[in-house]
């Protein structure tokens, strides 16, 4: 497979960049009225959401990436990635919805055409651009040819228990093999197993397939979406010929995008599927920034293991992370924690609970704290 | 010895509150404008100087309790101690320097008496304060009777290194005895010796002398400081005979208390004289409240051991201390984790390094941080 780093474009693909998610797990920082894809995690200040979008844009170019978000989120994104093509869903309805709903409205928008869709989340970090690029280049190339769902599989490096992972069966070509199965967040040891073997890889979230074969696997194991898609691209075929979505058929798109089934592409359709196959990807330095513990791996560390961004004061402490925007911190004789400090909350938490940091969110809700969330 | 509970009066003492100390140790909520004797230590919401003044009371009277402070601190003593005669340090010159310019002040204000002092620091707690006041009146009946230095020991209950220890020697009558000798804070190993033998107390910092008694032993231990502290005599002697000390005299003053050997009376003093005795007081609930752990002591804690003050959130921690007075505070996984949090600084420290505390000051002083300090 030849490079991609030429900047030869995927003229036939359009990347559909997932970015409507709450990321919970890193408040206090983000919050509902700025989710985890607008973190920063890099040195050069570059968020989530702009790293994913510059990635690709050697591959299909600006025009040809699009951000599946909401309303809510349109501020923030004309500052983050300004001019690029939003469709907004109307609700959260989880990713099968949202994937679908760029399915028909690329089909809608591209008449006559049958455009690969690169499907990748917002919120992951990773370190080498131009070995995804090659990655996603050979994944076109595979679903331009073939009637198959493409995933994208990282080889895994260590048995990390938040991953989902991709078992893979009989090798098509290179580095494409059937999958012979999904697998869900695995326990520590069956992760081990799992690396031991060295058939499986993580499932990264990130998807190529043309919109008629997605479409064809919703009709399959979504009929009820499937028909309700199909509905929502008849009024945006229509709109599309009069220009303009009409305020009724902004409604009615609404209205059937409520009544959708919230279930993840992986649980809805994937691991239904027969004709699913898996690019194995070149270590690229991904890491899905699950938590302020993976985000803290963007950065560069001091001699004591501590990440300190911000005014801090860190005496006798190891393998801390402090993110300060407006105050002083100052942290004495303290191990494994995380400070997480913004104007009106402060979050502290112990490195090995930071998947709980969702425990806050929750019991603030419960709470009614809604000046917080 | 009968108690002091029914307000009988020592009518010829005079309480000697020391209260210009700096507090390291309670950074951030403890600063230079605002040091650890303002500290809030119980749900009453009393301050450690307020319930110091209010606990001698009943046995001096408000007019007979001085606090010796500086310049700086009076706002803040008008507000916590409205009232109260002030005797200002032109400048921090340590215990020696603060009791012998107390000794002088007393001495020219009550002509022709020899008032007992009894010196209290600012800064500590007490659950029992009739207990108290009934060893200070012990105190006082000895030093009025005899030419001693009392000093009130403290009866340990565990093998605390953080206190002095002083070893009993010859028994005088009831719970006084003679000091055999005083110790600074031990080690652990050492402080369970002196717990098991049953001959030691805790040095409490509370002390009871007659003015000339002191004055004395400075004569023989400190003879510059006392020659100074004679040429300070005569200087607020001729004022008081004026009614105002001039500016000239002011400076005067200023000028040879700067020139005073920064020593701890224990150290320039007691530690030397032969003429030492110790009350054992009764067990009155006394700590020095020199951390933010012994301060956390003085409040109830929840189930999990937590002490939590102010707009928090605390998910799967135990042992641990919250203190916020503007922000919301989310603590998840940790054990022995002490938080306070001010407007403009947040200290982060582990239970087993509260006395470090002070380190980060000195770091602040290191980096010109006065905004902080």
């Amino acid at each position: 497979m030849a490079g991609n780093q030429g900047g030869v474009r995927e003229s036939n693909a359009v990347v559909v960049v997932m970015a409507g998610g709450q990321g919970t797990r890193f408040w206090p920082v983000s919050r509902t009225a700025c989710p985890k894809q607008f973190l920063v995690v890099s040195e050069s200040g570059e968020s989530l959401i702009q790293a994913t979008v510059r990635r690709v844009e050697p591959l299909v170019g600006k025009e040809r990436t699009w951000v599946l978000s909401n309303e809510n989120l349109l501020p923030l994104l004309a500052k983050h990635v300004p001019g690029i093509h939003v469709v907004c869903e109307p609700m959260a309805r989880n990713t099968a919805a949202c994937i679908g709903l760029a399915a028909v409205h690329c089909l809608s928008r591209m008449k006559g055409e049958d455009p690969c869709l690169v499907v990748l989340p917002a919120d992951h970090a990773i370190k080498d651009d131009s070995k995804l690029r090659d990655t996603l280049a050979q994944g076109i190339q595979i679903a331009k040819q073939k009637d198959v769902l493409v995933t994208v599989g990282v080889p895994p490096t260590h048995p990390h228990t938040g991953y989902g992972y991709i078992k893979r069966g009989t090798p098509i070509e290179g580095t494409v093999s059937k999958v012979e199965r999904f697998y869900e967040k695995p326990s520590l040891e069956r992760a081990t197993k799992y690396l031991e073997s060295g058939k499986y890889s993580w499932n990264s979230g990130m998807f190529v397939w043309r919109c008629t074969v997605i479409l064809e696997a919703f009709q399959e194991f979504l009929p009820e979406m499937h028909a309700g898609l199909m509905a929502i691209k008849a009024l945006l075929d229509a709109a599309n010929g009069s220009g303009e979505l009409s305020a009724e058929s902004q409604k009615s798109i609404e209205r059937i995008f409520s009544s959708f089934e919230s279930v993840s592409i992986d649980f809805g359709v994937l691991e239904h599927a027969r004709n699913c196959v898996v690019v194995e990807a070149e270590e690229f330095g991904w890491n899905d920034v699950g938590s302020w513990d993976q985000w803290a791996e963007n950065f560069a560390h001091d001699s004591n293991g501590n990440l300190i961004k911000g005014d801090a004061v860190v005496i006798d402490s190891n393998r801390c992370v402090v993110q300060s925007d407006q105050r002083l911190v100052a942290v004495v004789g303290l191990q494994d924690v995380v400070i997480i400090d913004t104007g009106d909350a402060l979050l502290v938490v112990g490195r090995e609970s930071v998947q709980d940091v969702r425990k806050v969110v929750e019991e603030l809700k419960r709470r009614g704290r809604t000046d917080v969330l």
